[in-house]
């Protein structure tokens, strides 16, 4: 177990990165150890953190928090032991691989690795798709969910941080799922509701003010790339789960309400019970209990998944809602989770 | 057929009020008619429409709009042949029998009078359950819905204005469940969202700024006072069908995201047909057909609901989202329908 | 007088372009008569006014609604007599000298035509600048605030309809200055808020929900292009008024907090007065009075400026707070009123 | 100096109790001694911290951080050696002369403290105003601006933290005003704009979401109560300063627009020197400098005050921008950094 390493971030202009950066500097682990901030060299020259995040700034101006072109010789230079891809997925699937090369170890926030079956990964469109060298890095990539994954985390040289909603649908009904309580042939619905953050800060016409604001829409109905996360982490097929996205007009923070029926009648306290003895041991997952239903309010700015979930009469019907922030446990505060199960730290540490 | 008739609106102080207001202000059948305002003679001494609601001001003050302190003679003495009640259902269920006493035909915004089984109703706690008086009234009551009880509105004497969540559900689900194509054993979810007017005036923990706002909550999961409505109007039973309303951070509008299978696969323009068929003659569903939903931005300042579609490829699941404003077609506007349909005018007059 | 005109609108894809075609498909006067919609010709194949706006669709699909590519043969085609041009400046500057020469009045919604002082119009930097042709097009121009220019807008060949701030603070300021009350040696400043939408439509970072959402920020301090109206309008040199616009987070809406100094002590009944008189005769200003200030509720969507004012115990300084919808009043709605008085109409036809 | 104490908070269901428990618990120098939570004994039983917020348990549900009725042997039994009041200021009027009788320091957040003229005190209406306890409580009381009277309150007793938007103004404008540059005759300007948290939890009309949210008005015109704070610690007299607040619909954030004249003409670098040389030293404030001014969105959620200002080009008018988070620095940040002061600690510690 090291004490502190040094870190890297490459892509530090979006929201998740900006997260990422703040995390990172204020990690216990990393006092006097800020992160190497990286653009790509093609971008043009040097700028600084805040000057693109104001609000990361101290009162002196937070001389040092420059962003620099990326290089490999800067990283070996600086001695950077673990790289964050806070880049697009296209960006990731060139980066990755040549990290492990370098014997740097990755956490991609894209989607670029998530994936292990072809057919989920077809909506991507990678055009390394089928070759050898995606395919062995594939192999080592290990999806960075820590209540699922977290002893291959620990040894893992490529994680492949989830995505946000599938983050707050995977927690959801991972234990549902395992209990083998869930009658699947009636289907799974899970009615999921971002804040404008998720989709990224290009500006469009999606994410202009007059389109999000006083407004609701659904999106990528039947076809959400996030949909092969839920399959391939939760072992169903495409009949037994529908998922379907709405953008919401705040700026963070996932809603996720899931429909499910049980094959025989459960109490409350046995789902209760259920939850608990799964996330015994999970810091990051708050478990609200049956009747206590939870609000985007409460996880936003927190790394927490909140879970909670409410019963019909008959014990058979049962509506699951879980909160995160899209751009801690859903992105950047997941990633840390990553770094500190890889480093043999605690999971929480920086996070609270 | 009368030309013009002499309205009254019991109850202008709310959200639904002042829509209501503002409508018969302008409905090109009552110009130079203008409603008889009436708060409760209890609620102390007269106000002014634009002391309330100052928008509804022209720019002479717009003296004249008083509210005055109900009473039946002051209905007599003005003529007054259909009464709104824009009041709590509390006030709904004990003028309503008056005024059909009077002799005047009551369109009741509340919900009152909209349930005609009593288990469907206990969620109200009527204190007049079970009387002879209020089943007499109950009885002559039509559900407000003029695609789905257009003739009986025309001679009704009292009609129970549909609710907001109820209308955009009904109206998205009744020809998909008239035309016998839906598996109904496998469930029909509707996850339906709402703007912060639905919530009604009274300043509360939950209407606070600081609560609504940047946040979203599930609320009365398994247990909303509209469930009945479905219930009754699409001939469901509560093993069939699972509603949960959420409040969401804007002022106004409704979107329903309703999933629903097929017991045999069907086509997006069976499906599109069948809508089309089953709302020609209704001017205030716009239908956007498949693969185009509606968002709360398009209808809300409206009084249509709209409605689209989107089924996967087996043809078996099928997702449809409903959009309306709640204070329009989900409460005023819907009202004024019935007051077109009750004295013989346009279904839409005054409402496009 | 006449009847009935045929118009056409150049420009329905922003903002301010939908709302006018939706007031003029509206106005008692165009009954049967929509308006022409164009595109620029280069601008790619027709389109439909629904397809961009679907919330001015009606149920029929609103078939109809064609937006043509612009040329001057189809204008002439179809009888056109005035032209609006919803346009950025830089079109209006070449489309409206070719209108005039064609014969065709137009009503030009930028800000291309309302400066007469070369000094006041350099922020713009347009490229015809010093040109014969501009500057007799410019000679002809109407500034079009019909409360400052109502006799000469009705003779009018071309309307600069004012921009939305320009509004707010003119119409608020006139009777004061007017009135030589003013101790202007002390300064005015306006401090004035505009929702997204005066942004423009053009997704940018500025427009971006992330970056409004939230939020407030200033911007155009001391350089804002507004500033040439006013102090053209207004009768003021640049040493005597200041105006610091903010973008706040709501879509529409513009509220200007205004603060001036008397010569000498000035009662609330003064002030009032001095208000009632400038405003008699003009329909779309509100005028609240002393201590009762507007607020954007209840301007946004009608077309009025509201205006109130609270003076200090002294009766020495004086705070005017005026409103008003920038896509209304402060640009489609005031569009309309020009239209209005340029063929004898009354001034609030549509309007209201 | 003293490693750690014990504090104890009084009033924790607000908005900015809330973010003081936030602060104290994760406060380095408090590490394994929570504050004690009190709440009222007569408003009945015990509760928990996080039943009131959520957002701040862990996921052990945070047992122990229950809210315990007060009472003074309470507090001695416990050791507690500072206060904090974060009451409403009838209470803070009560409770504050007691503490010091029982030799407990206190950081009151209410405006029971902080004004030394009885002419400023009037709009409170203090029941024991003229009484001589209060006067001699109100002796000892510190205004808690560390950048003010940084020496003052590390020996204070009683320290009354400063109003949101004062601390804003005030910060804004102390440098110019103590540089004797400014033309006071011509009066000092401040629009000041702050997000709804600032208005309380209490549920009214004016909090109402559907009454704050899209819309912006003006209120306590020329009378609201932090003037007082202004014209004392910036030394003024009411005829030099106007403050305008206004209600933004944000959750939280405050922007201060100020506008001042220079007696003679100053260059911008003249007018950056003059906040770097005064700000020296203070870790709270960051500087903006000329043209970039800062923005809401910078400083919520962090303890800064942000400055920046513009100059017009002769020099002669500047407008200042100032931004906080009413909540952090404009409440409990700022009492943070004065329990930081009074014990001899960083007075940035625990807000980093």
């Amino acid at each position: 177990m090291a004490n502190s390493i040094q870190t890297a971030v490459l892509g530090v202009s979006g929201y998740a990165g900006a997260e990422l950066a703040r995390l990172l500097l204020h990690h216990p682990r990393l006092k006097g150890r800020p992160p190497v901030f990286l653009g790509r060299a093609e971008a043009g020259q040097e700028a600084s953190l805040t000057v693109l995040h104001p609000q990361l700034a101290d009162n002196n101006g937070s001389a040092g928090l420059k962003i620099e072109p990326f290089s490999w010789d800067l990283l070996k230079a600086r001695g950077v032991e673990a790289l964050f891809l806070a880049t697009p997925h296209e960006q990731s699937r060139e980066f990755a691989p040549l990290a492990l090369q370098h014997g740097i170890r990755v956490i991609d926030l894209s989607g670029a690795w998530r994936l292990t079956e072809p057919a989920n990964r077809a909506v991507y469109k990678f055009p390394d798709e089928g070759g050898s060298v995606a395919a062995a890095v594939q192999a080592k990539a290990v999806y960075g969910s820590p209540e699922l994954h977290r002893e291959e985390i620990r040894h893992a040289e490529l994680v492949a941080n989830p995505g946000c909603y599938a983050t707050s649908i995977i927690l959801a009904l991972k234990p549902l799922v395992a209990s083998g309580w869930l009658d699947t042939d009636r289907g799974i619905i899970c009615d999921a509701k971002s804040g404008v953050s998720g989709a990224g800060k290009a500006p469009s016409a999606k994410t202009h003010y007059m389109y999000a604001a006083d407004n609701l829409s659904a999106y990528g109905v039947f076809a959400h790339r996030h949909t092969g996360e839920l399959l391939e982490q939760l072992g169903l097929d495409r009949s037994q789960i529908v998922f379907t996205p709405h953008l919401l007009p705040i700026p963070r923070g996932i809603l996720a309400t899931i429909y499910v029926s049980f094959r025989e009648s459960r109490s409350a306290a046995e789902v209760d019970t259920l939850y608990r003895e799964f996330y015994a041991g999970s810091p990051m997952v708050r478990l609200f209990g049956a009747g206590h239903l939870p609000q985007i309010q409460y996880s936003v700015r927190t790394n927490y998944c909140d879970i909670g979930f409410e019963l019909d009469k008959e014990g058979r019907r049962c509506i699951v809602v879980s909160c995160l922030d899209n751009l801690l446990k859903g992105a950047a505060g997941q990633a840390v989770e990553n770094l500190n199960l890889m480093y043999g730290w605690d999971e929480a540490e920086g996070l609270t």
